[in-house]
């Protein structure tokens, strides 16, 4: 019998939730400063939901929920059904969240009566994706995003950077913000004609960091490009400098394109309104950046830790029709997703996770019998009523157990109650880091836990 | 096209979030109080963890994952397999969480090395049942467990007790705690020497408050019992007063049943060593509780509010093999788990919600153009410097839309800084409930604000 979680699936221990956990409420303590408000959606949505939102793979990795009771009972002309892909949406209505972009999608659909636009939600669920598990990424993974739907407003942007910035910087990660934007991402493609191309070559020159100048060209050729074209477009996959460098040289590059003078004017607006907000983040443009191009409009952002070879920690930008899938037009929005697994493994590999992170309680009272046990059953509560966390151990078994328990749950003191104690209504207290041991009253006992 | 959500499950806007965090934040900050920590454990388990472990009715109720790619694939001599029930296994291997019970033990065996005993845990997490919906029960729903696990002690009963009282107590919420004892049902069964008859006598009498007395005679008449089984009993089913009267009672009755007095021994700890620990819940015995006897196996809880036909708030109790079905044995434990819907109706209709609930930011700069927005996002980094919620409207619309906005949002707050007030580096800080406005510096405005 196999009794191991699904493969591409994780349980989490506590040492891990506690970590997690801390990455979770520091995002969200930041979405809430900024006025977000969290929403969430079921797990399972109706397939007509899900299908044909995430391309012809997407569709593939989609969970199906098998219909419940007798499912083979409608499905008509059975043997000719035989074909699993004609058979699977007569059996199947339902399919696990994918993402939490098309169920918010939705959700601003359903609920447009019942919300106050601009929208300013975030949502921390799992979602789940049929793919093969490998290093790094898995069947079950949690996300958390950040979006403001229903303003054209920069000021959004300038928001999303804001809360970026103020979330690596509480989480002490060094990072690099990296923009671009669609709309020069479009005038690259204008400057040579080939608009037909475009997702072509913003996917080749996506790939700059990985196979480096000379193959991209090579890429972008095999995708149709002539030598020509390329050579064209080379200065500006060449430009090198910091962004308002960049941006002066591209507004000379695009002066006869109008959508690419848009794409700089709001480069220009972003960076505009942050230079007084002190951002601590590196802040650059990055026309090698070109993610989700099928849905992102303007702006498009990615975070990578800095001299780090771990990817995206976090990602986004602004898409002008995400609600049309659903039936409502004209509702713009920009939002970002925080890589959460990414995120803890940075924080792991450079050691940026507290210590204390593990601690659960911060006292044990060891149990010495019945009697001695009801007393402190009476210590604890007090002490709990002060907001210190605080355990009994359950059982009347040797001491040397009861200490490794402490220890093994990095229990910092120990209170030690026993006859003697009892009589002078005292605890001997034990600090387990420093092995200090001292008979001390209940509100002695508190103070030196409150001073910690 | 059909975009609604799945029936019997649920979006959660943002009033209803901040109430549900409330209630899981308020037992959140219970359960680490008492030294619990947190696992997780995934959506998806392979049906060969699920299936059997919760009855014949338990394993149709299974939500079941389609196998990715061509299902069909291995599925030998398919026109034999046209029967659903048969083909279910050959085409899914995967399955929803149906609780959090299940999981935890697997969770327990499979990480018996890394955790330390007695494990205390609590697991927060949404679980599926493909049920038929109806008002208050639906098909996505979060359980809130807490257990003990790897410990006899009564201590920890006594703990579970003090858990649900704290957590009613934060919640304001009135509660009965009713407890029985699995041993004292049983003794009740070898009375009247019908042990065979254990589930179905306590079947019955479960029903007492639904369908009183005589129709639970009928009932166990109906379930093979004669009328002077029935009669004997009687005294016990009908034994009235406070839980020590019952219990020096039901001694009596018990003097030749060791079984029934290691019970009536059990409750006697319990309720000596809660006597001074300030429970404020009333705590009564109720034989005629007698939930989950597949799996309990000493004290049952189960938690109701006062005064409100509402059903069970909260239940638990003590299993000594929950682990056996994963092949680790001995591995006694007790816990309760919190029905966080119930409780949302019962504060609900208490109207126990704090009306601040639904407050999001504390202050909203009204946007009057470009220049404005700029300053007012410098006022408002600062406010969040200090922990104040605080959100600038992103477009430059009219004022009434804008205030419009800060009202819905019940934002109490709101920040104006036209011309006038940017020469004098003031804001002109608007209280939304008195409607009183002055003309303040940042400092005054973060007094103010602080001061609420």
């Amino acid at each position: 019998m196999n009794f191991n979680v699904v493969k591409g699936t994780r349980d989490f221990l506590p040492q891990e939730m506690n970590k997690r956990n801390y990455i979770f409420n520091t995002i969200k303590e930041v979405f809430l400063l900024h006025g977000f408000s969290q929403i969430e959606t079921p797990a399972m949505e109706n397939l007509s939901t899900l299908m044909g939102k995430y391309g012809e793979e997407g569709d593939k990795l989609l969970y199906k929920i098998l219909n419940s009771g007798n499912f083979l009972e409608k499905v008509e002309n059975l043997n000719e059904e035989l074909d699993y892909k004609k058979l699977t949406p007569k059996i199947c209505q339902k399919g696990l969240r994918y993402d939490l972009t098309v169920p918010f999608a939705r959700f601003v659909v359903n609920h447009q009566n019942d919300i106050s636009f601009p929208f300013k939600r975030y949502q921390i669920q799992p979602v789940w994706r049929a793919d093969r598990p490998q290093k790094g990424r898995y069947r079950e993974f949690y996300q958390c995003d950040c979006d403001i739907i229903g303003s054209n407003s920069l000021l959004n942007e300038v928001e999303i950077i804001e809360i970026l910035d103020e979330v690596f910087n509480r989480l002490s990660l060094n990072v690099e913000i990296k923009i671009s934007n669609r709309k020069i991402l479009s005038a690259i493609a204008q400057l040579i004609n080939r608009e037909d191309k475009l997702i072509e070559i913003t996917t080749s020159i996506d790939k700059m960091d990985k196979i480096g100048y000379d193959k991209v060209v090579e890429d972008l050729i095999t995708n149709g490009l002539t030598l020509d074209e390329v050579n064209k477009i080379t200065p500006i996959l060449k430009l090198e400098g910091d962004i308002s460098f960049k941006l002066d040289k591209l507004k000379e590059i695009f002066s006869a394109l109008p959508i690419g003078l848009k794409g700089i004017e709001e480069m220009y607006f972003i960076m505009n309104n942050i230079k007084n907000l002190n951002i601590k983040s590196e802040i650059n443009l990055d026309l090698t950046l070109a993610r989700g191009l099928n849905y992102y409009t303007g702006t498009i952002i990615e975070v990578k830790v800095k001299d780090m070879p771990l990817g995206s920690i976090a990602g986004g930008g602004r898409y002008d029709n995400l609600t049309k899938i659903f039936g409502l037009d004209n509702l713009s929005g920009v939002g970002v997703s925080f890589g959460a697994d990414r995120i803890y493994d940075a924080l792991e590999q450079l050691s940026l996770f507290d210590e204390n992170i593990e601690k659960t309680s911060t006292i044990m009272f060891v149990n010495f019998g019945e009697k001695e046990a009801k007393i402190c059953n009476i210590y604890a509560q007090e002490l709990r009523n002060e907001g210190i966390k605080t355990e009994l151990y359950p059982d009347n078994v040797k001491i040397q157990k009861q200490m490794k328990y402490a220890n093994d749950k990095k229990i910092p003191f120990v209170g030690l109650v026993g006859e003697k104690e009892m009589a002078e209504n005292k605890i001997q207290l034990k600090d387990m880091i420093s092995g200090k041991q001292e008979t001390l009253s209940l509100i002695e006992v508190k103070k030196i836990i409150e001073g910690k």
